[in-house]
């Protein structure tokens, strides 16, 4: 498995035009072979017609085919074997055996929409039939999900597998119906290089035109800009940070078609700690919370970045269970060296506002230690700088005087992907304020656990507002996401035979659907 | 009902600190009173400030508690009797008959909105159930819909009662569970202050806080600025101008925290007339379009505003037929003078560039005429102009030699809110690709119908892509149009007892919900 350095647009080989740049190891600083280029607007432009040309006849595919498509996508990920984990570890410092379980999970969620495409029922497929009799009249109508058209996805740095060029996003937008263009990480290009020419050879293998899938090289912010603002885009999905996915945001909203933008820009995830379930299990919590902000070296969108405690004796020991355990963590490598700089940085300014070291791990270069930094519910209340994303393996401890301010540090949060509450279920009802406040401001609420893991399943919420996400009415993870990617249209009085398959009166596939107003798989007409 | 012309926040009456304006009868030019006072930046922040203590109480608030709120809502509409129909007529110049049926429309509205809501499932509840021995575990994971919180609805002038006060965005939001601060349309003052006394009464006799509904009256663009850009507003329902709906849109993107946007903003809803259907029954047809074309002088956002024929004989022989009627027609007078002016213009404008006036009824101001212009596709495709929109009366006659022609119009149209095409059912198939290129562009697609006349339904599809709306991912009729104002939370491993209801192992009330994936009304753990 050769890499070429080439962008590869609709299954072809095209040199990009721009600027040379290479993957780095980010260990040793060395630099990996082969030299990609940035790809530019002539690049982008040609990546979306193909597109658009593609979704003539994939949009309107049948679901089965999308199906296979997608399994196929899946077999020769896994096809690639260990040449892609090895590149993946070279360009990411991310361990095998993790990148080894987020292959599992990639694969999976591409099989996992295949199952749901093929059941079928997401179309939400709504059917009132007509009245002739009635006064007026009521024509017949039909409505039902239609795939939007290209969509634009963004590889995320920290899942170089499964937020990235045949991830989620990637992953739901074919299932859907719509062509995707991957602007692929400039930190793992090889790795993006492999998983582009995996779902082309996928698309051979099952008869899919490949003008559904392009992927582009891109060191800059031009190239994403450009394929933000190119006509054919008809949504945009993004895992990064706040700046990078409000500049599209931003891009896409003032195009002369405004089209939606699915950004999920992480979020500090607060940990509230209520007092009960500290002083029984303490330890345990401690154990947890270590564990989860250092998992990865920090870099996942769901780290706690905030603990909330109330400044008792329980929550001193907590912090200094914490504070030792952090202190003691093996340094780690980040993703790569941008990255190790921004976690620096933010470290050192939050000292800067006050916030006290309470542990900071031994470690030399290019590794980064793991920290736990201190202050009061007030100082964090009064300084919106503190409660910025350290992006890393480091959580701010906050200390609240007794619940009333507890509450005040919840109500002072901006929008989150996750907030969890450690408590006795005596404990949750007695802070039910605390939970309602919070339920305002988060995509998923976790009791008793640890925000890290985010399961790919059916009942998943990960997006939460903004700035979390820049739609919270959505998810980037999860069977929900297939929403994104569709639009629901109407059909009045159209005849049967010309109707898609998901709205004729015979239910052929067995969907559910609303019929007058009542969820059933019956067929038109029938007793449901 | 003494009107009082004052601001109505949170059921109290206050006193507008801005300009002073009124009601204008458009039929005779005279002034109705009472005075209004345009609401200032302190009345938008109080009643959002009101609107937001509401949903703390009202966004918990049991179904059957709302249901019953929107029910009293239509019971205290129509107690309102024939002085809400006489004001209304008095301030638009709409039949009462017309009025009649449109409040008849409106109480409907929001009782299928009491039965959506009381019947449940359009939470879209989904469960993933613990999974504890799973390698790793599968932590218990519970997602619904939950209301966005305080909503600002824009009242329409085109529709006095079904869009404006009491209209489908109020009752949506309502439904669930969003508090409403509604700002009306100053072309209707009086009949926007009796419906708001009706809503502030149905909250009093069903004890829901009355701070869940204000309204605010505004003659210039700042108070409608002010409402989308307070921080506490957290999504906007707006009918009406495309200029008007991409300000606010603009507003709404440029906000710290960026928030959604539901514009309809009107289309020109292309009519596409088939050969051997024009041949069949072209004089139907022409009766028909000439009905829609005309129907409350042309002031429907589906009206039909371009037709497209071939030039040929039947083609010839509809554009005379329609040309007649449409020049027959009885003067009408327009909602408000300034939208009378902006007819004149927009016809003008079109003459300018050409369009050839087939027909101009004869007319005395304040009234309008009808009006029909024509022009060959070849400058329908090559002037962008000639596809704008004209308010009122009025259609534009595109001739197309042939059918490639004939898709080349249809391919270089915006967005729509609907496209009708006459055709047999061979002209159906043989179309075919006529087809496809119309439904990416509209939400909702008609079969030998007209597209005036919007059912308030469940199947139905108002909104389509930009320009027609600001988001072509909802609805703005139709039971449908509840999820705008709402967003997905994932509760993972809460106790039962402190579930929302909905999520709970026992499905009290029966709703669909998908459990591991399956949709189904089964209880957690029994079979489905």
């Amino acid at each position: 498995m050769e890499l070429t350095g080439t962008n590869l647009i609709g299954g072809e080989e095209v040199q990009g035009t721009g600027t040379a740049f290479q993957g780095v190891n980010p260990v040793t600083g060395e630099a990996l072979g082969p030299i990609f280029h940035e790809a530019g607007a002539p690049e982008a432009d040609r990546a979306l017609v193909v597109a658009e040309v593609a979704f003539r006849a994939y949009g309107h595919a049948p679901a089965a085919e999308r199906a296979r498509f997608l399994r196929a996508i899946a077999d020769e990920l896994m096809a690639l074997g260990d040449a892609w984990l090895e590149r993946a570890h070279a360009e990411t410092a991310l361990p095998l055996a993790r990148l080894q379980g987020e292959r599992g999970r990639t694969v999976n969620q591409l099989r996992l929409f295949a199952d749901t495409i093929e059941e079928g029922s997401w179309v939400e497929a709504r059917i009132d039939p007509a009245l002739p009799a009635r006064t007026p009249p009521r024509p017949d109508l039909r409505r039902m999900l239609i795939p939007l058209g290209p969509v634009v996805v963004f590889g995320a740095s920290n899942f170089p597998f499964a937020f990235s060029v045949a991830g989620g996003d990637t992953a739901s937008a074919l299932a859907a119906g719509c062509p995707v263009v991957c602007k692929a990480h400039p930190a793992h290009p090889g790795t993006s290089e492999l998983a582009a020419r995996a779902i082309a050879r996928a698309a051979r293998a099952t008869g899919v035109t490949p003008g559904v899938f392009s992927l582009l090289h891109g060191w800059s912010h031009e190239i994403g800009l450009a394929l933000v603002r190119h006509p054919l885009t008809r949504a945009v999905g993004f895992t990064g940070s706040l700046r990078g996915g409000r500049a599209l945001f931003d891009a896409a909203a003032a195009r002369p078609e405004p089209i939606p933008v699915y950004a999920e820009m992480g979020s500090i995830n607060p940990v509230f700690l209520l007092p009960s379930a500290l002083a029984e299990r303490g330890e345990a919590i401690a154990q947890g919370l270590a564990a989860s902000i250092t998992m990865g070296v920090g870099q996942f969108c769901t780290n706690p970045g905030v603990i909330v405690t109330t400044a008792d004796e329980a929550g001193e020991r907590l912090a200094r269970d914490l504070a030792a355990r952090l202190g003691a963590t093996a340094p780690g490598v980040m993703l790569y060296e941008r990255l190790r700089e921004s976690y620096v940085d933010a470290v050192g300014r939050a000292r800067e506002r006050g916030a006290e070291p309470l542990a900071v791990a031994a470690t030399s270069s290019p590794a980064v230690p793991a920290a736990l930094l201190a202050t009061d519910a007030a100082t964090f209340v009064a300084d919106a700088a503190l409660r910025e994303e350290m992006f890393g393996p480091v959580s701010l401890l906050v200390q609240a005087d007794g619940p009333d301010e507890l509450q005040r540090v919840a109500e002072t949060l901006e929008g989150q992907l996750t907030a969890t509450i450690h408590g006795t279920g005596e404990e949750l009802r007695e802070y039910a304020g605390l939970v309602r406040v919070l339920q305002r401001k988060v995509g998923r609420l976790i009791f008793n656990g640890y925000p890290t893991g985010v399961e790919v399943g059916h009942a998943m919420q990960h997006g939460g507002p903004y700035p979390a996400s820049t739609d919270g009415r959505s998810t980037s993870v999860g069977t929900a996401a297939i929403v994104r990617f569709a639009r629901p249209v109407c059909f009045q009085d159209f005849p049967q035979g010309t109707l898609p398959v998901q709205l004729r009166d015979r239910n052929e596939h067995g969907i559910m659907r609303m019929i007058d107003g009542v969820l059933t798989r019956a067929d038109v007409g029938s007793p449901a």
